[in-house]
């Protein structure tokens, strides 16, 4: 019946800018029926007994319940003897694969036109290991660790998004000629799964090399699969293409349909709580996440309305050229979404 | 006395179109007359009695003696086992600092202008330390090996470099919110060093911010340092920004003035021999030695036949957009430095 399909989403309203940019989200599922349930929870690091900072339970037990999330950006404190939040939610949900879409908004300016990739990332090791030593002083080694597991399990994924989406191409992105063995590991596994799509086209490309060509002519790309570090760097350098982190959504999956949706820009405090924070990347994030429970519909005409604002150029915050305060911008979208209705 | 003032450059031509270019280099360094002389080595590696192959030692002897080169690309067989030559040269004279500037020419189209940044890249260890182990199967770990010896060292020679050619801003690179030991001890380091240098400024940023900063607008940028692997992927995108590795230059620097230029482009085996090859990467790269030899004049003058060359657009090389042979390209360049003598 119709009260089962009402699934609850937990949302992480986040710091700085977070929290308005959560309550445009809603307003915006409100505007278009979205048959969810929000379960706003905190994720303030509490402190342990053990001295260590941590999630709070609640949080915990929500994501963990629900296994589905929409979070705002977190800050980081650096240095304050508790683990970057954003990287302990991916482990410990073992969302294993970052994946984000990096389209070119039609009528929106930048230097370049008709990209459209998606990186897809290894979210749970390599360079994020956390494993470092001081040998000696002023001697410190990082371990960069790659099994095969992870590495099959990604690009697995990889191939199975390229090809659920009727994806051209995987390029595998890799410096296996330094790393031999660790990005040899992910490049042997990319291989093998490709075997398994021949309808898929698969390429192999060094890191220089990628980050040479994108800037180049980034047409030329579709589908990137890589180990965590060249993500971070690829997914920001293809966000930098088209507009910027405020425009480009992320999704963090994990093992049977578990996972977290997130806006992966700062927290921006210096204009927080002066309602002129840009909604955008949470928004195509929350539109990922409709896509990922199955309501392309609802899916398609948010994001319809908030490209049509966009392009249309006249309700738009500060940051993407506008006047509009977020509630406008807001507003604008919402009654767009009715008018299709 | 001027005999004593002839100083001798190893050349060593490289694989490919390696001895054309090298050729056409030596031609127009002839048409300036720089007083120099060459004596050209061969490189293809040997194979010692323990079954490893190794740079030849009449190669090694030369570069030992003159402690300066011009290196044209090599061919590095995957898997045959011997490691990248490229990188057992940077390890054999110890040049511990790759420094790459990118700069806008002219003229020729490219859809950023007016871009002028120098990477420098710390180039003994980090990534590339050649560490890695298979734990059990499936199970790989690669080190990063960071020193506050080699880390002070290349942030040094950026400050020093930065000041000498007046310019502005040393930036340090770093992904020191995830690998807090290692990136922290490099970011550490460039802090002492930034202390040192009150005249220049200095600037630290996150390495994907950088990349996405860099295609929005990379003339924020100036100098730039950074442990190995950054560098290997900024140098490529800032190429890539400026027309790619067929303009770029590039200078291995070691200790007491010690130096290997070279074109770090490939070797182009598929129009190797036909008289079609682009010299221009290997030429500016000689003119990055001429200045690194005190010979600032020979360098402007053969650096603005170039250039003028190549904003004149009527004879250049295919990857350049246009129809002539490299040594036609060459004979023009040569023609303007007679001119302007
Ligand atoms: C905030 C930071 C820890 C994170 C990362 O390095 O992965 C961010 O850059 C990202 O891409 O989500
Ligand atoms: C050829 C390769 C080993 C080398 C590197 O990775 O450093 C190249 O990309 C470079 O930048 O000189």
């Amino acid at each position: 019946n119709a009260t089962d399909a009402i699934r609850t989403v937990t949302l992480i309203p986040g710091d700085g800018i977070g929290p308005e940019i959560s309550n445009s989200v809603q307003k915006i599922f409100e505007a278009a029926n979205v048959p969810l349930k929000w379960e706003s929870v905190d994720v303030t690091p509490v402190k342990s007994p053990d001295g260590k900072f941590r999630i709070p339970l609640r949080a915990i037990e929500s994501v963990t319940k629900h296994r589905i999330g929409l979070k705002g950006p977190l800050a980081t404190p650096v240095g304050k003897g508790h683990q970057s939040l954003n990287l302990a939610l991916r482990k410990q949900f073992n969302l294993f694969a970052n994946v984000r879409p990096c389209k070119s908004i039609e009528g929106y300016k930048t230097p370049y036109t008709n990209v459209d990739i998606v990186t897809i990332r290894e979210n749970t090791e390599g360079e994020y290991s956390g494993i470092e030593h001081t040998i000696v002083p002023g001697v410190v080694q990082s371990i960069k660790l790659i099994t095969e597991h992870a590495s099959l399990r990604v690009c697995e994924y990889a191939f199975l998004y390229a090809k659920q989406n009727k994806r051209e191409k995987v390029t595998v992105v890799h410096k296996a000629n330094i790393m031999r063995l660790s990005d040899g590991l992910f490049l042997k596994s990319a291989r093998e799964v490709a075997e398994k799509y021949p309808e898929v086209k698969f390429e192999e490309m060094y890191l220089d090399t990628v980050c040479l060509k994108m800037v180049q002519d980034p047409t030329q790309f579709d589908c990137l699969v890589m180990p965590n570090l060249y993500g971070d760097i690829l997914s920001d350098l293809c966000a930098g293409l088209i507009g910027g982190l405020g425009l480009t959504p992320s999704g963090n999956i994990g093992e049977n349909g578990a996972a977290i949706f997130e806006a992966v820009h700062g927290t921006a405090p210096d204009i927080a709580g002066q309602d002129k924070a840009n909604p955008t990347a949470l928004l195509l994030s929350a539109v990922m996440m409709l896509r990922h429970l199955h309501m392309p519909d609802k899916a398609d005409r948010i994001e319809k309305a908030c490209f049509d604002t966009i392009r249309e150029g006249k309700t738009l915050t500060g940051d993407l050229g506008g006047k509009s305060k977020c509630s406008e911008y807001t507003a604008e979208i919402c009654k767009r979404i009715k008018d299709s209705q």
